[in-house]
Parts: structure tokens; sequence; C-alpha cells
């Protein structure tokens, strides 16, 4: 009996790329709202979901420092299991209802990858990097005060795909509206078999994170750019404005996916 | 309507990880020929497959430097397409035919990843090394000669997976018997909805492969190491004993998959 | 006049390596006390330093997450200058004064390897990573408390140097004593030119950071290996046994360097 | 007596970035000739060296793939010592006699950059990529013939710096003239020592490889982009025109270095 969740499945369950959920995330983000051309993100949009009307073309940019564990202490096995992450989400309605669809999602490392996967994150690899606050005051480490500043990137294959920079105001309560939507992914496997045509796996999903906890949110001023790149259409999103920023703490963990519908 | 073959599918279908094959592939390859404990080979194998008696554990190793393209002109953007492999194939008997398991495979680029998952590949990724031949002579390139010395190596999470050493004895005329089987993979893609443990697909596939071309194959005497590494389990097939080595370039085309059945 | 302090030298001074000093520092580090062969310490010791007889093979292990500044808001620049670190100090004597000599260096960025070498210390490329701590709570962060745990490895060139692991115990007022010795390099600059066989520099530096700060230190058991590997000789220190461990946060500034001698 | 050529000096000097020479060097290439604005090219050149008036601001760019051994094999640790390259050489006279200055030069590899460094190269790290011919023919692959294209990019921290294509026209005898002058660099080590202000190293070398071997040459047209990047100013030498492209073998021996004068 081969084990194991993801591949490759092996006699100990030792080599596989993650362990069976749960999987505990933490992390520290940064996050930048902004609107791109309305018309972009409904091109963007699966069947079954549809452009927020009041949204406008509202969409957010999320940088995220990792740690992730499964239950056997993953956390001690950083090179593993620690990674960086950029991702856009598109504000749209899924029978009414206010979400966010995942349009694209770039990690730096492969356990990352294949979980995300499964979730219906549409992953690739890239160089993810945002500015870190230390404990000891120095011009190398902006506090967690008004003023400060922190900035991020990301590039695919050596492109650079986004620039953010998040000028903090104040300390928040909560999370802004734009960061808690529900987050709905496209689960797609496609069929290389000839005689198949159509994808293993199309399906709408949504993530049903549990125990969410947000610590130490800093609200701001966001600002974001989305160069155009050689092979790439993120800039199709470029940002006409953008709005609030958000450097936060947050954590949460997984163990299921809800099914929304076939496609 | 979304365009792409894997994630990211998007409006205009240029972000997705991969083209639609067909897929054509290029590579210099080293490979060394070895026997693992039978026990060891046996553990790995997927139900519907057995260990070839014949072959008392025989295994192989690959190391690869690929170049890949889709019909447009991929080749010419390398920084993206462009990889390096390592995979341990293991002899055994599918109902009664011999074949080649593959039991690990790890790459250095998100692309070929996606396309080995689709493929039922075990792929992780890795750094992969293999010493070059160019034309110029050099006591830094190894001539195709007899006694000239080829190395590779593997390291997954910093951690080295496997050193090889193949030392060319003769031109051969095509590539040795062990490393024609034809390959079958397990196609696994786990469930991550709780309501469902079973997963997603499950199925053993054969590798079908055409327009398949040697060049320039060289055997020699082989060596291969497994070091045992912490979190994996790779150098449970550590080599009782080494044989074959083979030094070529070889390129084929992908646009299909057989599925032998579901497990 | 072209411009720059690190190469390239260019015409408005921005594709150089780093900026003129001052250069600022900010960091979350975990260290290792360890003893190691006093005979392996004596051997890596330079003329002008002997092994402290007091020490007995004393040395220790620092893993660091840095994040860089020059005066130009570098520090929002993360891709090009954050960077991580992983060095081995020994307990040493200089004129009767305790001082620690750094014996081996790894940085994951060319920017802080540049800034290494003008500072003598013995900077290669690797791949390091440490356990983070982050505010939100999650079995995927340790919080800072009695019994946490946070590991630690590095690996260069896919070979793993060094794995480690601090299971925290309490709070510190300052840094530990042997994390507060001056550190002591040797700045060794070789000449190609083969009229000359000396090197163009070889004298024996310290350190002068200024503005240190250590933030929220807490000590703990630490735990340290350093594994044999291929083509190196860092295991030759390997500890006999390990003794504190230590995580914290510290930053400082660098913007001059005490000469102490040529050897 | 530390031992090794680079740092680290190490007891059983293994651990040193390099051997001591010789090196040998051994690549596939492109190269491509091109005209920058020859304000931008004189503004790159360390004075004892002016723009060659014949040569109307004409530069060349490089991209290798290397394969690097000292005496002791080094070439089967590909893992440590394989690496690519980058380069930007600018067409200039020093004392009237027609040279190549090295104003750019990037490496995927650290014993390369410290190399390169004792050299005068002004190396920074980059991820560098080229495609390359395989024996076996394929889609994947292009053949040593009229038509064929090769491409090359760089990028450093995340962002393109150039990209090039080489389309064959037809074999040639031996290397273009632009890619023949004598490669003279700026050896720069600057000083952190507060109290002395002039580097350390400031001088103008010329390299003096030897044994010096070009195999399968192909010439055809080149063309080359310089994208303006943040923090970088190697777009200032965008083309204007390109000339020839350069697909060849290359192999040659270092062991020496021209000092040419303190500047």
């Amino acid at each position: 009996m081969l084990k194991g969740f993801h591949v490759p499945l092996t006699a100990k369950g030792l080599s596989t790329l993650n362990p069976t959920p749960p999987w505990h995330y933490s992390c520290d983000l940064l996050s930048i709202e902004f609107w791109a051309n309305p018309r972009a993100v409904t091109a963007m949009l699966p069947s079954a979901l549809s452009i927020d009307p009041r949204s406008e073309g509202r969409a957010s940019a999320f940088f995220c420092d990792w740690q992730f564990s499964g239950d056997n202490d993953e956390y001690l096995d950083p090179a593993r299991y620690q990674y960086r992450e950029f991702f856009i989400l598109l504000d749209c309605l899924y029978e009414e209802q206010p979400v966010s669809y995942c349009a694209y999602m770039f990690v730096d490392n492969d356990a990352a990858l294949a979980r995300g996967w499964s979730e219906g994150c549409p992953k690739r690899i890239a160089s993810v990097y945002q500015t870190r606050h230390h404990a000891a005051p120095s011009k190398a480490s902006p506090p967690l005060a008004a003023g400060s500043r922190f900035a991020a990137s990301a590039s695919a294959n050596g492109q650079r795909l986004a620039d953010a920079l998040v000028t903090l105001t104040a300390p928040a309560k909560d999370f802004p509206e734009f960061a808690q939507r529900p987050i709905v992914n496209l689960l797609h496997y496609p069929q290389l078999t000839r005689r198949q045509t159509a994808p293993t796996i199309h399906q709408l999903v949504m993530n049903v994170p549990r125990d969410m906890r947000f610590e130490s949110p800093w609200v701001g001023e966001g600002h974001l750019s989305l160069p155009i790149c050689y092979g790439e259409e993120v800039s199709d999103l470029a940002p006409l404005r953008c709005g609030y920023g958000l450097r936060a703490s947050m954590s949460y963990t997984v163990d299921d996916l809800r099914i929304l519908r076939d496609l």
C-alpha cells in the first residue's frame, strides 16, 4: 500500500510533497486594493462567476511570507516548507454572493504549489519578496508605525510581474472588507489522453479555511504596478487606480474544500 | 472562454504553464543501471505491477538536460522552458509485459513539473546538474571518447539525493535494453474535500512518446550513490551494485497518454 | 568619473553591488554555542590568533534572516538586498584579547557577499533557512515562549552543511557572552598575476559595528550538526557537545573596519 | 598554514571558492554585435581608455554556458562549478591599441564570481539562459544550419536585463573581429576602513587567456534588447542597431593577468 497525499507515493510516505491535511499556515502579508479595467476582469472570470457591479473592477494583490506545517512539525524543516507567495483576487459574484476569484498565484516552493493545485489555486513558481519588520530598531527595518513603508515584488522566469508599496497610516481593528471575501477557485486538471478532450477536473470550488486569526493589522496607502512582460498577461489587470494598503499577520488551517459546481 | 492547457486559465492563454500538446523534447542524458534491494523495489510498486523476477531488483537512474518546445517556438524562451531532470525507473511487469515504473522524478522548472503530473510522473522540484560535452577541446570538457568521465548530481531542499559517474568505454549502436522499456506511471491527484476520501484520479498509465530519436550513444561503466536524507526515502533504493552507464542525446514528442486501468 | 562602491563602476553608480557605507543591518537570528575539537579549531586559525585556552574549543553557529539598507531606502528593494546567512565563529585570542574568528560564512545574495568580502568575511553562496515567528498564533509558527522550537539549515551546491535546533527556555536580558566577542576576520584577496605570488591583501581585521541593538533575546538549549560533505571541510568542526541556544532580533550599522595587522 | 586560493582559507584547502590556477574553461556561446550611443560608451570607460573612433560606439553582448575545471577534475562537480554568464564588451582604445572593455558581467555561480573578480571582471549574480543545440533532431532543438534560431536572456534580482536572438546564416572559419579584441578590465577592490578613502586596488588589467580554441562557429544576424530596469543602468547602452550574431564553442585556460597600470 503506497503512502502519501501528493506524489510521489512511496512505501513509507516520507517523500510525498505534502502530509495529509490539516495544513496550518502562518504569514506576514502586504496587500494592495486596486481597480482594474472591468472588461479585463470580466474576461478573466470563469462561467458561473460575474463581475460585481458595485465593485467597478476592484481587485487586490497579496504578498505573503508563509510558514507551513502539517501535524508533524513541518515548520522545523523550513528549507522544505517555508515559502513566499504573490496572488491577485478579483471581486465578483457567485449566485449573487460577493466573492473573490483567484486569477493568478505564484509561489517559490513546490510543496506549496502542490497544495495550491489541490485547492484550485492557479499556482506557478516565482520569486517573491517583501520588506520585513524586525523587533530591533534600525534604518534597515521599518517600525509598525504611521509613515512606515513596506515594499514587495514578484518575478517569474526572470521577468518582474509586480511591484508594490504600502505606506502605513493607522492600526486597524480588523482586516478591511476587500480582504475578507470568500475565495473561489477554478480547480482545473487537464487530460493528456487523446481520446478524451475534456479536462479530468474542471470545477468551481470555494476555500474554507478555519481558525483564521488576524494580528497587528495596519492600513495605509497602497501602490501597485503590473508591468508588461513577454508571454504573460498579468499586466492586462494593471491598476487604473489603487486604494488601501494593508500590512498584517495572519494564520489559518485548511482541511477541507467546498465544491460549488462542475463547469 | 478561458484559455490554456494547465493553470492559470486566462483570457488570452499566454500565462498558462504549458501550451496544448504536442510537446517536443530534446536532451543530453546520463543513465546508470543498478540493482536495488528487491524488497525495496517491491515495496515501491503500485498494485497491478509486480517485480520482474528476471531483473532481480534492477533499476536505472537518469539525469537529463532538457530543452522543451511546443509548436510556438518555446525553445526560444529558455528561461521559462529549459530544464534539468533526475528520475529513477524500476524494472517490473504489467500483465506479464516488461515495463519500467517511475518511482521518483525531480525537475528544476514548474512548466516541466506540470507537464509531468499530467503524464503521471511523480515530479518534485530539485537542483540537477550533469557534466557537459562542448565541441571545443579543453580540460574542462570531456570528449566523447573511451575513458571520458561524466558526473551528475541531484539535490532537493538542500539535501543531496544522488551522485553519479559514467566512464565511457565504447560507442553503442542503440540504447541498452534497460533504457528501452515502456514507462508506466501512477497518475494520482488527491482530493481535498472532506466528504470524498478517495483521490480524484488514481490510475495506472503508460507513456506513449513518438518520433523517438537516439544520437551519439556511448556506453560505459556506471556508478550511482543515493545518500540517506532526512525526510526522504530515495535512499531505500540505494544500489547494491551498478551496471552499465550511458551517455547520449535523445528526442521525442508527446501528445498522448495510454490509460491502463483505474487502481 | 566612474561611480559605485563595489563593481561594476558605472557612469551613474546605479548598478554597483552596494551603495557607499553606512550599511544598516537588521535581523532575526538563531545561534548555537558548541564545542569543536580544539585541534580542529587551532588548525583553522590564521597566524597572530591562538586558541583561547579557557574556551576548550568553544565555537558558535549563527543563522540570520537579514534586511539590509544603505541610506537610499534599499530596504524597499528586498529582491536585491534581503538575504539569509550562516556563519561559524571560533573563540580565540588576539594579543591576549578574547575575540571570535569567523571561519565560515555563507549568504544567499551577491550584494551581501561583496559587502562581506570587504569586511574580510569569507563568504560563499548557500541556501539558508530558519523557522520564523509570526504574530498570529498557529501550529505553523512557534510563539516566543518556553518550550518553543526553532530550526535552521544551510546548504551549499546542494549539500547540507548544517542543521540546527533551538528550544527556548527563558527570556534573556542580554546576549550571552559567547555572542558578544569582537569578530576578527582574515581579509584575503589573491593575486592572479604570475609575477607576484603574494596575495594583494592578506591582513587581520576587526569588525567595528556601531549602534548595536538587541531585542527580544531568548535563551535555551542549542543543537547543531555539521554533516560530512564532499569537497567541504566545515564538518571538521563538528560539535563534540552543544551548549546554549539563542533566538533574538539584532541591528547595527557598519561604516568602518579596524585593520589589526598585515600577515 | 591556511590553504586555498580564494576565501575561505582553511586547514585543508577544500572549502575555498576556487583551486589555484590554472583555470580551464569550455563553453557554448551566443554573441551579438551592436552599436550603442557613443556618449553612453564614453561615459562608461575608465580613465586611460578612450572610445575607438572607428567603432562609432560598437559593443558586443555574450551569453555563455560554461564548464569550468581546475587541475583536480572540478568538471566532475557540476553543481559547484558549472555556470552561465552574460557580459557586455565596449570597443575602445588603450594606448592606441584596439581593445574591449568589460562594462558588465553577470554569472549564476559564486566560484565564477570570485574568479572573475580576480581578473577585474565586474561580476554580479544573475540568471542566464541560452537555447541549446543537442545532437538528436527535434523541434525542441535547432540544428547548426542556416535559418536556425538561438535565443538568450539574462535577469538580475527578478528584472530582465537582456534578451537576444541569433539567426544563423553560414558557418565561419573563425571568430568575427568584434569577438577577438583583447579584454581590458578595471580591477577594483574598495576600502572599508574610514581612515583610507582610496580603494585598496584600482588598476587597469588585461586578460591573457592561453590555448584558446574556437569550434563550430556560425555567424548570422544578431538582435539584442536591453530593457530599462529599476536601479540598473545597463539599458543606457541599449542598441541603436545590431550587427552580426555568432554561435560557437570556445575553450581556453587562465593562469595569469597582465597589469596595465594603476589608475
